[in-house]
């Protein structure tokens, strides 16, 4: 964006723009920050783990009502799972990074969103797979979206990186960041291909985004922690 | 207040009026307790992006039912990137602190007031604003009120560091202090008029709120983030 | 208990008793836990002002059914400030803490205990208190006797602290902790008296609710922050 | 897993297999995260809690509903001291641990898994218990299987800290961790019985499940708080 446009946007959004120096902070805050957002997404996942209504079951019916819930546990999984795996990544990421720039608080904003978000495709997946037909196709392939938009900021992250290196921890460069923002796309396809799997098949989606998080889980125990390419 | 007035309420409150010396806090805790507030309350934003239930939607509906929603989706993204531009302010304005006497740690909590009931006109634009009419002013006024009302914490917090520069990191002073106040209160026009264009075309103001913040976000991007006027 | 008895209960429970001596840990844990219940706490109470539900609000009828529910937002805002007092009060009183033993982890867990429970009578007041009669007597001094209740570990904690000196920070010693200890009870008869007078007047009782919290802030403006006298 | 399975599993989960030595990381986001997701766990409980409809009460009728709700409460303070016991042995086992790996790191997220879980049984236990019958049973069975399985990673966790012992702090060896890793079976059967108790005598199972609770918390004060076999 040029200088002119962007100083007439920030005149207009109320932002004085006599400060122009880029302030750097220190990531604590940022790591508890997005810890405490990634926790909070992790743990409410549970409310999709909805308790029939008493007035829904017949007496002696609980346990068929569970069982009948079935995939929401599937999705319940996943989702702990996917999320577990982000957090792993941004564990790694922040430890590569020096300080944070303003784009790069926005950034990890933008990962915060699909995070936070991500209880919602979750629920809608718990609730309508079992109907199955085109609302579930629609469900599931929202998720798989949600899960395909999330991979995004991780790839720009690497990118701004690799254009300001020195906001690096000592021992990463520009190579190293591009080769990470290379990396962060690899998972892209993956989460694309099973969206549209999605919309034929929603039962054969829902295994994959459960397969996708444990395969992860076992490949990843005993070797590292990957960043970006590790989510996707 | 007058030193006896107060004292008398102290009594009645219980609160033994030996002690009168200002005792200080360091940040730690206050950082750990207002990102804990700020990190919760922008991922209980989640909840408001209701999932239909089952019995509401025809087969094949979902999709529909989904697009319907609409007006929740943009109060979502509106409230989730006020909510991180504040705590993006939060986290620079405790930076420019030193130590918190009992008043800043009031104000504080008048802060994570503010940003803790944000979900709760969100949820009211997100349910009401379809309906359109009446309602949906109210809702997207009172959400207007909410943030116009959000702003004063912020210069009240600014003219008692004006006061007790002390209290400041090394480099601040009270006129720095007092600069920061006067634009403190920059941003609070601009969701005045918001408000008041809501009683009116409510879905104007979703755009204008939804607006407020993604210019920000771009405005910010590569220059430093600046504290009150910046939430404005 | 005699130290037989705790054995026993202790093989009971699966409890190895070989390991006998009091480990101690510091205290940064522990407040990170515990800020993290009361900042979660404090902002769940924003899910007790209640949206409410479009089928339920004839067409311009926000306004008023918004307006309806005001006690619900007298006791959010009694609620809220409530926590608030308690976790400035917990934040001091960690700091007069130079170690954690077991005891007082499961009286932090007491504290903890009753933090957590709060958003629930604040439900029940905020819901039946507009019916009026003896429902609404019920909801108040239910809240009344929980922050009653709530006051109790408090005192327990000192007592403790004033049996074991040693756990306290250089500079506080028993007598310090045995007149926090007194202190720590003035609280308790005034909460118990509002909840005395909800079973008659129950708006009389949240008046005094919120009137307890509000008074408490303004006289702490200024002053230190004074630890369990300060909740009561 | 023989190391070319798991090369082709990682890279079907596109998972880079370039990168092969054993990351570490220090542990304080791991207490940080794992902090979090407990204190959320643990304080969502109170939503169990519900408030009586006020549709569903009739006038003068809210003490009785109240009273009719008790096992939620009895379900509510299991679950609570649950974690809360949980939560004092993660942090004496993370005292223990110098670094983690990524098969720690997943372990420890299983371990999160249960606990961000619990909530789901302590609510089918809170709706359902009052009904009797099998429905009953099938509540309070789901909980105890739930404990029972949850106290599977803490063994794992040590089982793996005896493997590579280098992981632990000074003073700590592979000795100390396959001690542990044994002690952490201790509670399973204890766990296991309850969960069969619960088939024939669900209000004996609830019962049980709050005694040992309790049953821990009155024998640790005073004593060290133990790990694994603190929680079984």
């Amino acid at each position: 964006m040029p200088a002119g446009t962007r100083s007439a946007l920030r005149i207009i959004a109320g932002v004085a723009q006599t400060e122009t120096e880029t302030r750097l902070s220190p990531t604590g805050r940022v790591e508890a920050f997005s810890d405490g957002v990634m926790a909070i997404a992790i743990t409410l996942l549970v409310l999709d783990l909805k308790v029939p209504p008493l007035q829904d079951v017949a007496n002696g019916g609980l346990v068929m009502a569970l069982l009948a819930r079935w995939p929401s546990y599937v999705a319940y999984l996943a989702a702990f799972l996917t999320i577990g795996i982000i957090w792993l990544n941004h564990r790694t990421l922040v430890d590569r990074i020096a300080r944070f720039d303003a784009r790069l608080h926005w950034l990890n904003l933008m990962l915060l969103l699909g995070v936070a978000t991500l209880p919602w495709p979750t629920s809608l997946v718990a609730e309508y797979v079992q109907r199955g037909g085109p609302d579930a196709s629609a469900a599931t392939a929202l998720y798989g979206l949600m899960a395909t938009v999330m991979a995004l900021p991780w790839g720009f992250v690497w990118r701004h990186l690799a254009d300001k290196p020195e906001l690096l921890e000592p021992g990463y460069d520009a190579a190293y960041a591009r080769a990470e923002w290379r990396r962060g796309f690899v998972g892209l396809p993956i989460y694309a291909i099973a969206t549209l799997v999605a919309l034929a098949w929603p039962l054969v989606a829902l295994a994959l985004y459960l397969g996708i998080a444990v395969l992860y889980a076992v490949t990843s125990q005993g070797v590292s922690v990957r960043t970006p390419s590790a989510f996707s």
